[in-house]
C-alpha cells in the first residue's frame, strides 16, 4: 500500500488520532461520586478560592491547547479550520508520545486576527499553555503577540520558534564541524515569514551577529520601502549589519550559512559556488527544498539539512516542541523566553557528541530517547533562572508523574 | 479519608480526570510519516475537497464539546469557567465509561450569550455534538436556540434534556406502578428554571395534558403580567388548562405528581396531604431535595425520587447522556428532537421490567449495562425515523468501532 492510502486508511481506522480518556476507572456508586457529584464540588470550590488551583486539580497543569485557523498549513497553504484537524491531531500524538503532555486542537475557523485572540482568551482558564500551528504570516505575529500580552499562559508559534530552535541546534553543531565561530560567520536566511524571523531573532540572541534576511525582493535593509510589514522594519535595524542590497544572488557572495525558509529551488548552483568555502546549507522547503542535497553536497558543500525525513540532517520541530512545553508545564512558566528557545536549542545540540558529530549527523532523530527530557529539563532551568517560572519543583519528579499517566 | 478529602486527593494525585490519548503507536519514521507529515496531507485534502469527510478521518466522528460558561454549576452557582471545569471534565469521563464518546470541555470565560454562541461556531468544524451544561437560565435557552439554528451539529442543554428525559422515564413507570393514566394524570412542575421548562416541554409532547408549571410567584398562566420571559410566556399557552392562579399550595390541591426542580423544603407535609391519593412525588433539588424521602412516604406518597445517590429512585442525568450522544453520533444526527428524547426516556424506563417495578425502583440505576446501548438504539432509530439522520449505518457496527477504541 503507497503511503497515501496507508494515512487515509489509518485515519479512517480509527475516526482520527485523539481520544479522550479518563484518568481513573469508575465502576461502582463512589467512583460517580468522587468524579462527579457530589465530590467534584470540592476541586470546584478551591478553584473558586483560588484560581491558581486549576494547575492542581484539573488537567490544566498537563493540557495545552494546539491553536489554529488553518489559514497556512503544511505545504497545503489555506485549507480552513476544518481541514487542518488531522494535522492538529497528529501534532497532539506527538506530543503526547514524546513528553507527556495532553494537547487539544483548537480550529477556530476565522481568518479575523482579533476572533483567534479572542477566543483563545475565552478559553484561557482550561490550558496551561498555547502551541499557535499554522497560522499564516503575517497575522501569526499579532496573534502571538496579543496573546502573550493578553494572556497568563506561555504562548509558542511552533512554526516560529519550533523551526527556529531546531534550525539553531543544527547550525551550532555544523559551525563546530566546520571550525567557524558563532560571532563571525555570515549567514543569509531565504524567507521572512514565520520561520525566517524567528529564526534570525534567535540567532542573534544566540551570539550571531551578520545575518542578512531576504524575502522575494532580495535583502532586507533599513529603509527599504517595498514589501515591507512591522516585524521586516524592526529586523532590518537589527541585522544586515553591512546593509547589503540587492537579491539573494547578490548578497549571499561569501555566505557561510544559507538558511531557506523558503520555495523549492530558490538556491541555484551558481549561488552556492559563489558562498565561502565549506558552505552549510539548510534548505528547509518543503516538500521540495530550496536545493536538492546531492547537488548541494556536489558543489561542495559541507553540511546540508532539510525538512525531509528521507534526507540526512532532517530540521524537524518534533525534537523541539514537546520538551518545550514539558518544561514549560513543569514549572507553570508564565512565558517563552528567548533565553528558554536557546536553553532548548543547545540541549538538542548537546545530543550529538563530538565523536558522533559528521556532516551527515548534526542533528539528533526523532526516535533519540533523551530529547524531550533534555529539551524539558534545559527549558525548565531557563524559566527559573529567568524569573518567569512559578514553581520549582524537581523536573524529574513531575515528568514521572505526568508521563505515567499515559499508561492508565 | 471523607468523600470531600477523597475527591480533593483523587483531582490532584492525576492531575485532573482526562487524559488526551494517541489511537495509534508512534514508534518508527514510517508511523510519524502516516500520522503527521508528510502522510497526513491526504485527510487534509480530502476533508478540503468535501467538508464531510471530517466525519471519516477526524475525531469529529466521535467526539463532542461539553460547553459551559460556570453561570449555574450543581448546587454551587455562578463560579466561572476556571472552577467548573472539574465537573465538565467528570461528565466527560462518564461520557467515555458509558458510552465510549470522546468528549473534552470548553470553558467559555463569559456570561454573554453572544460570545458563548459564536465561540462554539467558531470551533463547530471539529466536534460532532454539543453538550452545553451549566449555563443559568434564561440565556441557557437563547444560546440553545441560536446554535440550534447556526450550527449543522446536535446542541443538548444536559440541564434542560437530561433532566426531563429521566424524569419523564421515571414518571412513566411510577404512573404504570399507581395505575394512573397518562393523558388524565394531573402534573404540577415547581422551578420555571432550565430543567422545569424542559421538563414540561417533554412530558406534554408524551401525551400528558394536564401540567401546571410553578416558579416562585405560584402558577404560571396566560396573561400573567410579573416575573415572566419568552420560554414562560410560550409554555403559558400550553399548560395549565384550567387556568389556576396562585401559590403552589393552592394549585397542587389534587395532584397526582409533583415534579420539583426548585429548592430544599419546597414541598411542606401539607402541600402532601392535600395532593390526590397515591401521590407521585419526585423532589430532585440539589443537594437537599424539596422534601425528604422518609417525610413523603410517611405521608402516604406511592413513589418518591430524587437527585440522590443515597435514596431510591435517583434521577440521575448520566442514565440519558451518554446514551443519547452515542446514538446522534452513530446515525450522524443534525439535531435532537422531542421525538427522540421521548425515545430515550422511553427506552429508559422499558428497562425496568414490570416484574421489577416497585415503589423504590421506577428507574434502572447508572452501573445498569444495557442502558446507554438501549437509549443509543432508541435515538438514533427515532432520528432515523424523523428525517434527521445523514446515514442509516447498523447502530451496533458504529457503537463497536467507536468503543473499541478505548481499549486502544
Amino acid at each position: 500500500m503507497s503511503l497515501k492510502e496507508e494515512a487515509l486508511e489509518l485515519h479512517r481506522l480509527h475516526v482520527g488520532k485523539l481520544a479522550v480518556t479518563p484518568k481513573m476507572t469508575v465502576e461502582t456508586e463512589r467512583d460517580l461520586s468522587l468524579a462527579y457529584s457530589p465530590g467534584v464540588a470540592e476541586p470546584c470550590k478551591e478553584i473558586r478560592r483560588d484560581v491558581e488551583m486549576s494547575y492542581e486539580y484539573t488537567g490544566k497543569g498537563n493540557t495545552i491547547a494546539i491553536v489554529t485557523n488553518g489559514t497556512a498549513v503544511l505545504g497545503l497553504g489555506n485549507i480552513g479550520a476544518a481541514a487542518a484537524l488531522p494535522v492538529m491531531e497528529g501534532k497532539a500524538v506527538l506530543f503526547k508520545r514524546f513528553a507527556g503532555v495532553d494537547a487539544f486542537p483548537i480550529c477556530i475557523n476565522s481568518g479575523d486576527p482579533d476572533e483567534v485572540v479572542r477566543t483563545v482568551k475565552l478559553l484561557e482558564s482550561q490550558f496551561g499553555g498555547v502551541n499557535l500551528e499554522d497560522i499564516a504570516a503575517p497575522t501569526c505575529f499579532e496573534i502571538e503577540q496579543r496573546l502573550i500580552e493578553e494572556t497568563n499562559i506561555p504562548i509558542f508559534h511552533d512554526d516560529q520558534h519550533g523551526t527556529a530552535i531546531v534550525t539553531a541546534a543544527a547550525l551550532m553543531n555544523a559551525l563546530k564541524l566546520a571550525g567557524k565561530a558563532v560571532d563571525s560567520v555570515r549567514v543569509v536566511v531565504n524567507g521572512a515569514g514565520a520561520a525566517g524571523v524567528a529564526t534570525v531573532d534567535l540567532l542573534l540572541s544566540m551570539g550571531i551577529h551578520d545575518i542578512v534576511l531576504c524575502d522575494t525582493r532580495g535583502a532586507i535593509y533599513a529603509g527599504r520601502s517595498e514589501g515591507m510589514n512591522p516585524m521586516k522594519e524592526a529586523l532590518a535595524k537589527r541585522t544586515n549589519v553591512f546593509k547589503l542590497r540587492g537579491s539573494l544572488a547578490e548578497v549571499i557572495v561569501d555566505a557561510d550559512v544559507f538558511i531557506g525558509v523558503s520555495v523549492a529551488d530558490a538556491l541555484t548552483p551558481e549561488m552556492v559556488q559563489a558562498m565561502a568555502p565549506d558552505p552549510i546549507i539548510f534548505a528547509m522547503a518543503n516538500p521540495d527544498p530550496e536545493i536538492l542535497p546531492e547537488v548541494a553536497r556536489g558543489l561542495g558543500a559541507l553540511v546540508i539539512g532539510t525538512g525531509r525525513s528521507d534526507y540526512p540532517n532532517q530540521v524537524n520541530n518534533v525534537l523541539a516542541f514537546p520538551g518545550v512545553f514539558r518544561g514549560v508545564l513543569d514549572v507553570r512558566a508564565s512565558r517563552i523566553t528567548l533565553g528558554m528557545k536557546a536553553a532548548a536549542a543547545n540541549a538538542i545540540a548537546s545530543l550529538v557528541s563530538e565523536s558522533e558529530l559528521r556532516p551527515d549527523y548534526v542533528i539528533p532523530k526523532p526516535f533519540h530517547a533523551l530529547v524531550a527530557p533534555s529539551v524539558a529539563e534545559a527549558v525548565a532551568q531557563a524559566a527559573i533562572a529567568e524569573g518567569v517560572a512559578r514553581r520549582t519543583v524537581r523536573r524529574l519528579e513531575v515528568f514521572e508523574r505526568t508521563t505515567s499517566l499515559v499508561r492508565v
